[in-house]
């Protein structure tokens, strides 16, 4: 296809844990160019594994707290006692350059995300086949005890009440056939003419000859 | 995925004569279940190749403009002194059963749908990449003299200008690439929050247990 010159899109993944979602991310990051990972800011201390700048911009309390005072975050959270947020700079340079942008959030951070940006935001929830399934994937991880398990399945079910503020809705009970529906929402969403931001000068090229 | 019960669309596909829409239009159909043509009622005289409720629905003057009046036709134009029109009935049955249906038609049929159900509507533009490239097709086509194709291109412009009516604009210089495009935009708008009509029901089922 000629350039057309277009503007980004926030595409966001929600799904109760177990669901697929980060599978689904990390499959999309290596499948697709012009496409990468929104990188939060946060005040948790580095894990030895973790790299700056990759897992996480990490930083105080008071440089988080300036941040969203700023309103250079475009959604924060305070979890376990520790700030996260999605900055707002990063994301506004990739849309205007014509990349994507990919968030793996949750409702409140999608919803926040929408009262500032909704136009740019392609929100898709990702649902389990049925409650069963998803008890089952958790157990299959082996690495939480029962307690841990029925908290993640009470988290899920609040998560999954909130699908009314989404876009899309894939149900994934067969990961291929899933990866498949996402792919196609990214390819359709950047043909959406109010992204083609390049349209009325291709248009212009194209009938003044 | 488990059945989760849609409301099918209307996908329109628009675009000047040349640019590859009938094709497009037939590889879809071949492709897909769940998609067929709408079948236009007209006044014209059927050919001999014709076949009754599989080119058209043929029909008297008189009978043509009853439809008319009684709001039967989502659509309908006079072309060179004939009636051409969309009847409501089979599109409204489709849709209800979730299957969609597929239209060739230009902007002012497209601009008569969507009129009157927008929300069912997933209009896509074909642009060809260039004016040279669509006078080239068509003169390859060879069942033109010049002074058709000259109107043929003439034409072209003027539905070429209507691009901004459209949801999605797809630039035809790759005839593989834009019947994925096509593919893609179904694929994600089956997946529209708005058109799964079985999803509160399936979100219930999944929390009750």
């Amino acid at each position: 296809m000629p350039a057309m010159e277009r503007r980004g899109m926030m595409l966001i993944l929600s799904s109760p844990s177990g669901a697929g979602k980060s599978t689904l991310t990390r499959q999309l990051v290596a499948d697709q160019s012009d496409i990468s990972l929104s990188i939060s800011v946060t005040t948790r201390p580095k894990r030895p594994s973790e790299i700056e700048g990759k897992h996480y911009h990490f930083m105080s309390v008071a440089a988080f707290k300036a941040m969203r005072d700023r309103n250079e975050l475009l959604e924060s959270a305070e979890v376990h006692g520790n700030f996260y947020g999605t900055p707002r700079r990063a994301v506004e340079t990739a849309l205007a350059a014509g990349r994507d942008v990919l968030f793996d959030i949750d409702w409140q951070g999608t919803r926040q995300i929408m009262a500032r940006m909704r136009r740019d935001v392609v929100a898709v929830f990702i649902l389990p086949p049925s409650m069963a399934e998803l008890q089952h994937r958790l157990e299959r991880r082996a690495e939480d005890n029962a307690e841990t398990i029925a908290r993640r399945l009470g988290n899920a079910r609040d998560e999954i009440a909130q699908w009314g503020l989404y876009d899309y809705l894939i149900v994934n009970d067969d990961l291929e056939a899933a990866f498949y529906s996402v792919k196609a929402i990214l390819a359709a969403e950047r043909l959406k003419r109010d992204r083609l931001v390049g349209a009325p000068g291709f248009v212009d090229r194209l009938l003044k000859i």
